[in-house]
């Protein structure tokens, strides 16, 4: 015979306190019913939690529920009721047999409404109706708000177990809810009988919590005589509460006002004990069963409780008629100042708190469980999306004969998750600015690029064409794509491009994300750090690192192998967020991505496998930057399975920007100097920067923090919102112009000329990219500057711009020609490179002279002119006084100032060739590969043309005696000059 | 009247577990001798480790042992014996008073030898003889090896008090050997009242271990029959157990043969219960006091627990005649399965553990406080250094009208730290190579550096000279003083010529540190990441990075101010040790310092105030790179207390290094193709690398990620120990060149030509360093690389290298010329820059051909000439083909290879252009700055020059598409050709 059966026989009833779909599955709860006397069970948000998101049971309920529900609580209700309704049905047996004493199931309110009552007596109703059943309880806190509700809905004949009770004072206010529902009921000729309810007192949670107050009385420091009170108290209150609160219950149903009530059908409120395990594991395991056995009562067990009491409880009439040892209990605990009022009350707050965590969990999760599914169903088409772009990339470089296609389908799911999930953008679009951008900085894997664009119908050319002369698909990205907006593939640059195009929207307001496709071996480029850095640093929170980690280089494997962890961890320390994911499960994949709008910037380190896809491929070296022969792709493709049909991008904008800027049309500048004024053009610069920005929203200035110096921080006073400082990185610096360039914007950086070399295959790489506009201003150019030494001196600048195709150099003598070149750099199309000088020159130009790209200034000629002096920047002025010195010992040189070193003023130079003995060249920049040389080459064939430029090794010294040193002083011109002349 | 005190009426002593040096020095000691009849007093490790490490009360006696005492033990053991003799003092009345019954002071052996007898004996002589007192005891933990010590000791009159007793058995054993030591000494005559003997029983730990194993027998899932029998007995073991022991004592003592010893006058070996606090709070907190009280016994309390028995102890007889209850409890456990045996053995191992821990902890705290004291008499001369390094710096600045005095103030405690204290250097032997090294990478911070070389007598330039034209005190470092390594002052290149640095030592097992400086702003520079990585990638543990993060750069703050712990967390990132310091406080530098002995690569970044030590330069803005007028000097000097005198640095080397390598004078290398055989110069580059190895050990080899495509896996596959892989990281790669090639290696990169731009501020600083010798190659060349594209075409590098003075550029047409041109290079001074070609060329030299850095080959010459074709690399075979198709339409060319771009055979040229009517040249590379102007330059004065270039966007398609394309394929030349000549 069951123990557990047997409690009937004393008028107590056994309930289990926690429902799950596995009990109903495996039919242990009817077996209980059957065998244990089971006549009731309860559930609650914290219950449901321990299994609902996890267990495997809930997949199929839930899979149907996620056809219907909407959002996370919806799923919850729809998988409790159905839960609970099924409980209800098993017990619905035991319900009719009692007459409807017994035989209930609890489901309870949202935890989050505990202290709500309208809300409460709505979701009741709610869960009433959908349940629809007689023997449920809808549970609902016994807080005070809670209580109040409960009187409502006992009159509205919904059953209520009033839960989260501690103290006998709460629970006698909700005995009297009952009771006033009753005789509301009976006012209003309701029926009586068909309303049951259940006053559920919670046992152990009080223990405790006054073990705990009892314990703190039996410190070490606690007085001895306080110690001996306090020990034999410990376990012992929570069951002097409940017989306390049983007297309660006693009394009242002696009460005439209660068998008044009884007459007419009303059944007695019984008393749940509920938090019936024991929880401190010296004292018994039916600790809290066997002393509060009796009439009117039910006792809800966990599952280990009812065990312990099956095996081996006592059943016994244990509820005493008199509570007077429970009441001594309390009056040494009051005696010890520990207040059980205060104890309760706590009680209910941390019950509340306590279903709120899970429940809350359980919704996050379920969440989960939702945005998965949903993104299951979308995973589920990606796949062939991602096989379909392997199988072109495999069969374009066949075609090519070259190409790197195992570098694509390492990154095949990570294309296709952008590409045809995650990016807002309209392949019909591509001029759009409000759109989610990509960069692929790993620019060797174009191929895959190509494929994704064709297969989004976002270009049209034959992808077979890849690699052949006159193909718009090139070997690697170029702006001939309008989608690239800066060609790539010298590696560690795309991030850089990326932060332009993100500050660009910002500038805009375009909340557009921008996506940055890496090589994990291109993380070795410091380039990649500077830009990291000025992405957190500038808060561009859009920007977007995707690292396919496949592992493996040209040179073998990768510097970490497959560990994401190192590069994961450096974007941290860079103060990225940063996600390490399996780069070929789409459903990690399109969770990660889905994180990226929360805001980062955000690196996602995807574990990939080089050659992905194909057996002979996957992970083996030797195949970088290999085509396949035509059998291995054939073999190849026979194990692509990629589905006829591909997929189709839904057009999205990501909204903002509103109208373009529409600038007024820019008008001069006004340039105010005096003739004779010594002024740096490096000053000029600056001011003509200032002025140019009241006229241009577009323009936008960079910095690599030598501002003072460049004299950008003029631009920066005025401007501050459209100055930026990219710190020493000169690199990202670059880069980052370049992107707001492909943006629409006039972007100008300026550092020291010496230090652009550092950021040389950035400009090597933005020439490739054809911006409309970008201005690169290097100052302190040449041996001039003095004192700093070489290290500052810029003297390869000159030949480092004009190897560059397309790039004009400009180099102004003064303040006038520095200003008005940068007024016209700044209309000129490309790249035009600014050269400055350190130290104060004279004016030389009446404020109103005007400058043209590709012209020149003769400073001084006559038909005596016997030799030409061609000068730029600050040899200008020490060619002039060579002019000077040498008429007067009778030797008539004409002057012309190169201020347009490219395009050149070839026309100019030849007219002197013609006119006079030879052209002297006087530079302050390496002889090589600067004005000397170009004059030579494009005026030689039509004259003598004689160099001085900078050779040697140069040193620390003043500005006059390194000219001298270098020959570029007034007094080596003319040596030279009479030299040639002779 | 105390309650303590009484315990004497019972037999029992009271002693105190706990001896600290504040007792002694507050009375409280002497107090409670006096008013609470205290007899004994024990100490322990654990004990010592509380108060010693930290407490001020120590301060005095460690100044006092730091003089005498050589390491932590010695101190240790110093300043323990000055306590416990300071307590024995106080203690010899009540032990004279006592006859040497009572009055004792424990002193404990090392816990590190409680299982080696023979050293117990040893210290526990040593430690006897130290403190020279008769009411000490020396402490022996009870351990089976320990009581056979015990033996010993006593029989030769030492005290001893057996500690760490948790069973009864291991007492008895105890007790059984003190027995025996006094009848030994009997049998020797020796007298048996001198010697005291107490055996140390401990008892709270032992209820905690068997309490813990009672409430597993109390768990939720243990049957009810078993939780009651375990109930009861929590907290009632250790009581048992001692009263077991108590019984062995005075059965022992009953004993006849204890008998015979008491009349010699032995005394009894009393029993001391220790470990008596409380440790479960529900338990009495004098619960091991009072159950306990009885003749030949000892209650070792502590504090709190004397204090709450003096407050409510009971105090009577409470050791029963009788152990039957005693037995019972043992038997229960018995029943439970609870091993007391084993609990008690194991409680001795984890008792000496106890003591290790804490003990250790002190011997290390107490090592920092000895280090820190022989720091800080360093420290007391170092800030004088510093003072004048600033002074000197402030001076050398303010004569030069130029600088950056406040860089060089904030760094000036880690520049005395380093060249005054920890580097291991010799300013007599700026040549020597077993001596650590120094790298500024900070380059504008040169005036501290000549400031410190000077002090340290390792260099004689007048400081006063900086930046004078013919000083050697440049602006920024350069090596022209031969300390500096390489020129910096570009930031973010020192720590890659550090790696250059280190690895050479490693090559060469010299184990020197390498400590390079730089700026907290520089640290925004990506090359600085590309050398963390190298160096973490490479295990180059000894490269030390240290970070002045003054918090200011020229634009204001420097990205993240003060906070060091961004740098920091960076550097750990890339797999670095890092170190957060207060730079100015030499006591934490150098003890940072210190542990970069350790191994790392470290970096230490260093907290500082940019301007530190003058007030109005101090963290203020507005002072970058700006030298103080002849005021301002005068009153920071005022501001700064130099000492007359400085400090003598003590030469020292680091050894190893050995004999230089003395390689056999290289013969030229085996080269063997046949005429007409296609090979591209690349592979033959690789080949010739290969050989030249196998001749010159001094040859390393770097590449970025591109060997098999530049060729020199070829040379890694014979000599990997001189490969280095330097990952797609070029600027580092080249730097890193640099650093091996000022430690005289000869050292050759290689990457694509177009990826030689990504470091050419990297280039330009090594041409300025004048590095011995330098081998840069290039390769993938020019449009005839083909369908990658422009991004991979080297259209740039010769401008790039003939722009840097001293640079020799060779561009070799085929196989054979290449693996000359190879071996030339690597014995050719300075900078060589060779260009390679991707495609296969055809052999057009025999191979027995030489050829020489400023030559050239005339490869087809006639009288009849009328036009000179100048070809180098690829364009010599199309030029050749225009020859011959030329020659077929009767004109007659000359052909050059000008494999020696710069210098260039300017002789052969001349002729050429005096014997023909113009030169036409064709190059593989932009229009601008590469070999036709050179050619227009230096040969246009005596002929007209016509040149082919690379204009345009080239993009992808094949070679020979490119080459038409781009105009220099054989049908374009002649069709020139054919024009000029018109």
């Amino acid at each position: 015979m069951s123990r557990l059966a047997t409690l009937k026989e004393h008028g107590q009833s056994f309930w289990l306190d926690s429902l799950s779909r596995q009990m109903l599955e495996d039919g242990s709860l009817e077996r209980r019913i059957r065998d244990q006397g089971l006549t009731g069970i309860t559930s609650n948000p914290a219950i449901f939690a321990k299994t609902m998101g996890k267990s495997p049971h809930y997949d199929a309920p839930l899979a149907a529920a996620l056809e219907q529900a909407a959002g996370a609580e919806g799923l919850y209700e729809a998988l409790a009721v159905a839960d609970v309704r099924e409980a209800c049905d098993l017990l619905l047996p035991v319900y009719h047999s009692s007459d409807g004493a017994d035989g209930f199931v609890s489901l309870e309110v949202s935890p989050h409404i505990a202290y709500d009552p309208l809300a409460t007596i709505r979701q009741a109703r709610a869960l009433w109706d959908e349940v629809g059943r007689p023997n449920l309880f809808i549970k609902v806190p016994g807080t005070r708000p809670g209580r109040h509700a409960v009187e409502v809905l006992l009159y509205e004949g919904i059953n209520v177990n009033i839960t989260l009770l501690f103290g006998v004072d709460a629970y006698r206010e909700t005995l009297e809810a009952y009771m006033k529902a009753m005789q509301r009921r009976r006012e209003h000729g309701r029926d009586l009988h068909s309303v049951a309810s259940v006053a559920s007192l919670f046992l152990s949670r009080i223990d405790v919590a006054v073990d705990r107050e009892l314990r703190h009385r039996l410190g070490p420091d606690v007085d001895e005589r306080i110690r001996a009170k306090a020990r034999p108290l410990l376990g012992h209150t929570a069951i002097a509460n409940a017989r306390l609160a049983y007297a309660v219950l006693r009394e009242t149903l002696a009460s005439e006002r209660w068998q008044a009530l009884a007459e007419e059908g009303a059944r007695p409120q019984r008393l749940v004990w509920a938090s019936t395990g024991t929880k401190d594991p010296s004292y018994s395991d039916v600790h809290y069963i066997e002393p509060l056995i009796g009439p009117h009562t039910v006792s809800t067990m966990p599952e280990a409780t009812a065990a312990a009491f099956e095996d081996h409880g006592q059943v016994a009439a244990t509820l005493p008629a008199d509570p007077d040892e429970a009441t001594r209990v309390m009056d040494h605990l009051e005696q010890l100042a520990i207040d059980l009022d205060a104890v309760t009350y706590q009680l209910v707050d941390e019950g509340v708190q306590k279903f709120i965590d899970p429940y809350d969990k359980l919704l996050a999760r379920l969440e989960e469980r939702r945005t998965a599914a949903a993104r299951a169903r979308q995973a589920s088409v990606l796949p062939g999306v991602a096989a379909r772009l392997r199988a072109e990339v495999i069969r374009m470089t066949t075609a090519a004969g070259s190409g790197h296609p195992t570098s694509c389908l390492s990154c095949a799911e990570l294309v296709a998750a952008l590409f045809f999930d995650e990016m807002r953008w309209d392949p019909q679009a591509p001029e759009a600015r409000d759109m989610d951008r990509f960069v692929l900085s790993k620019g060797h894997a174009a191929p895959i690029l190509w494929a994704a664009l064709k297969e989004a119908g976002a270009i049209d050319a034959d992808l077979l064409t890849l690699r052949q002369i006159d193909s718009e698909l090139q070997g690697h990205p170029t702006p001939a794509i309008p989608w690239v907006p800066a060609a790539t593939g010298s590696l560690g640059q795309g991030l850089s491009v990326a932060n332009g195009l993100a500050l660009a929207d910002r500038l805009d307001g375009i909340p557009a994300r921008i996506f940055c496709l890496l090589g994990d071996g291109e993380c070795s480029e410091g380039s990649v750090w500077e830009a990291a850095q000025f992405a957190a640093d500038n808060g561009l929170d859009r920007v977007v690192a995707i690292v396919d980690a496949n592992g493996l280089e040209q040179s073998g494997e990768a510097p970490y192998g497959h560990d994401t962890s190192v590069v994961a961890g450096r974007f941290r320390a860079f103060g990225w967020q940063a996600l390490e994911v399996d780069g070929h499960d789409l459903g990690d994949l399109l969770v990660a991505l889905e994180r990226t709008r929360d805001g980062g910037p955000t690196a996602i380190v995807a574990r990939t496998e080089k050659g992905k896809g194909v057996s002979f491929l996957e992970g083996a070296e030797g195949w970088h930057g290999k085509a396949l022969d035509e059998a291995e792709r054939d073999r190849a493709l026979a194990e692509i399975t990629a589905p006829e049909i591909g997929v189709r991008v839904t057009p999205r904008r990501v909204g903002g920007g509103g109208e373009p800027s529409g600038d007024a049309p820019p008008v001069p500048i006004a340039v105010d100097y005096a003739e004779g004024e010594t002024v740096a053009t490096r000053s000029a610069f600056g001011d003509a920067l200032k002025k140019l920005g009241a006229q241009r929203n577009d323009l936008v200035v960079l910095d690599g923090d030598v501002k003072g110096s460049t004299k950008t921080a003029t631009f920066e006073e005025a401007w501050p919102e459209r100055f930026l400082e990219a710190q020493i990185a000169e690199q990202n610096m670059v880069g980052v112009a370049l992107g707001l360039a492909a943006s629409g914007k006039r972007p100008c950086v300026a550092t020291f000329a010496a230090f652009l070399t550092r950021a040389y295959d950035f400009i090597r790489m933005a020439a490739h990219s054809r911006p409309p506009h970008l201005l690169i201003c290097g100052s302190h150019a040449g041996v001039s500057i003095g004192q700093d030494g070489p290290s500052q001196m810029g003297l390869e600048d000159i030949a480092m711009m004009r190897a560059l195709d397309g790039a004009a150099v400009l180099y102004p003598c003064d303040a006038v020609s520095a200003e008005r070149l940068t007024e016209a750099a700044l209309d000129h199309p490309g790249i035009v490179y600014l050269r400055t000088t350190r130290g104060k020159t004279p004016v030389i130009y009446a404020a109103s002279e005007t400058f043209s790209i590709g012209g020149s200034k003769t400073l001084a000629e006559s038909p005596q002119d016997r030799l030409t002096l061609v000068a730029a920047g600050i040899t200008v002025h020490t060619a002039l006084e060579a002019h000077r010195r040498l008429r007067a010992q009778g030797l008539s040189t004409r002057v012309i100032d190169a201020y347009s070193v490219e395009p050149l003023d070839v026309e100019t130079l030849q007219r002197a060739a013609r006119e006079t003995e030879g052209l002297l060249v006087i530079e302050d920049h390496n002889r090589h590969g600067g004005l000397g040389e170009a004059v030579a080459a494009q005026v030689g064939r039509l004259g003598r043309v004689f160099h001085l430029g900078v050779a040697g090794e140069p040193r620390s010294g003043t500005p006059e005696e390194l000219l001298e040193r270098h020959r570029l002083s007034a007094t080596e011109i003319a040596r030279e000059a009479l030299a040639v002349a002779a």
